[in-house]
């Protein structure tokens, strides 16, 4: 590939062509409020159900409601490429006595957070989001282009996963491996890996003849616990090299720990196209994946 | 890795030193009972609650039961490195008015069966248990050692992955791709890689810069379908091979079909091992993974 990129040098960043990092950066109270949205005051009655597809499916899987609702607000997130799934299941929910609500917005790899704002808003749960954007704006303060190298960490771990395949481990927060998994396709153009639910073994079998084969695995742990330390000490030896990324916080919720987390990687990813050469947004690829479906 | 391995060959199977090979062909009515089974009648009182930890996690996801229930038999299937969860949540569920009914079974990667056939008999479901044997005995007519390669799918399909890194779409059957990934990683101690739930966009996008960097690619798509169709169109500009494994009998029920494919990747996996000379068996790296926990 060259000559390293230096992500401290404005150059570098031509190759975001749409302005990803614009986009990045104003996050925090970006996407759609609901009508009426009062202070501390739900907008929408519940009792809820989620249904949340496409760019929304981190949604669904963090906040753990249940999926349907017979009576209050049947919340339906769409968004992406489901194959009318969505759409399908939002034909039966129109037959419920709950008020539908559906919210879709245009493709973006950032849309978890809008979808999360929505609906905690809708909620009435707007401390929970404030304590979201509280620790999405302190991330921010060190992970944008212009935090030099050696005190950002989202440029740090770009460059120790470059040329590696990343393994993404994340026990405490609920599909936040698979969430990273996403925006490193989506945003980094990278290939990276999740273990299956039982993890632990996994790490000590799937990696045994990894020596005779490809790409050098860096694994990722995020949070910490007695599953993460275990992790750390099976993949010492299996892999090419360990990033940990504790809680930013640790009073804070774990929800707002696991939107801080997926933020870093959300960056992180960023600086690794860069470091590709290639244009961190996917705009051109998924409107080829609208002409074929 | 020196002379290609022969599976038609005796010599080929020494590897297997605690006989995975009579297992997996002895699979079919293996594992508990539950006490007091009759024909077409639940053994333990409805309605039910499921807990599935470790080497169980897919029969909860297949089954798509409640985790938790009020009154009638709570399950709480442990089996494997949990960390302590399936105890801690098994004391949870002792203070509660279902009956608490525990399972735990000594370590194999074949534990999923042994699992959904215990539960199956204890809520009654006789005929759904005969339809998923009835497809495993119709598969392994054509999977074990003594049926030559030309007429044996598991073994042509060991061949196709070898030194290739599998990536499993299964979108129609709920963790199939995932519990894949477990017995590639325990059987055929090989990894291999899962999308997450926006699969379509991460095969468009995460695969775009993979000719800078190692290992070829080997899709595997599981069952059939417009999912399946789109992602073999998006996959086969961008992996080395795509191998399609269609539901072995299309009358069947998803289950039945989720089991017979699970089933055959097993031997698949089995076959992988051999060809790589190592033991298929995992005993001895997970008694390495008991000392440290």
């Amino acid at each position: 590939m060259g000559r390293m990129r230096d992500l401290d040098k404005e150059e570098t960043y031509l190759v975001d062509r749409k302005g990803l990092a614009v986009e990045l950066r104003d996050l925090v109270g970006s996407g759609p409020t609901p009508a009426d949205t009062q202070e501390g005051k739900a907008s929408l009655p519940g009792p809820y159900g989620l249904l949340a597809y496409g760019e929304a499916w981190w949604v669904g899987r963090l906040l753990g409601l249940s999926e349907w609702t017979e009576e209050g607000t049947q919340f339906l997130l769409e968004g992406g490429y489901d194959l009318g799934a969505a759409q399908a299941l939002g034909l039966v929910a129109e037959t419920g006595k709950a008020r539908l609500v559906r919210v879709e917005l245009p493709p973006s790899p950032l849309n978890p957070y809008r979808y999360l704002r929505y609906i905690l808003l809708a909620m009435g749960k707007a401390e929970a989001l404030s304590q979201v954007d509280r620790l999405l704006l302190e991330e921010r303060k060190r992970l944008g282009p212009e935090v030099p190298l050696e005190e950002n960490p989202a440029k740090f771990l770009a460059f120790t996963l470059l040329e590696r395949t990343p393994l993404f481990y994340a026990p405490g927060y609920p599909g936040l491996a698979e969430a990273a998994q996403g925006l490193f396709a989506r945003i980094g153009k990278s290939l990276s890996l999740t273990p299956p639910p039982t993890a632990l073994e996994f790490f000590l079998t799937g990696l045994e003849a990894r020596h005779e084969q490809g790409d050098p695995l860096a694994a990722v742990l995020l949070g910490r616990g007695a599953e993460v330390s275990l992790a750390k000490e099976i993949l010492e030896s299996r892999v090419d090299t360990v990033a940990e990324l504790p809680p930013p916080e640790d009073g804070a919720s774990p929800l707002a720990q696991a939107l801080a987390l997926w933020y870093r990687l959300a960056w992180t990813a960023y600086y690794l196209a860069l470091l590709y050469g290639v244009d961190p947004g996917d705009q051109e690829v998924l409107s080829r994946l609208r002409e074929v479906t």
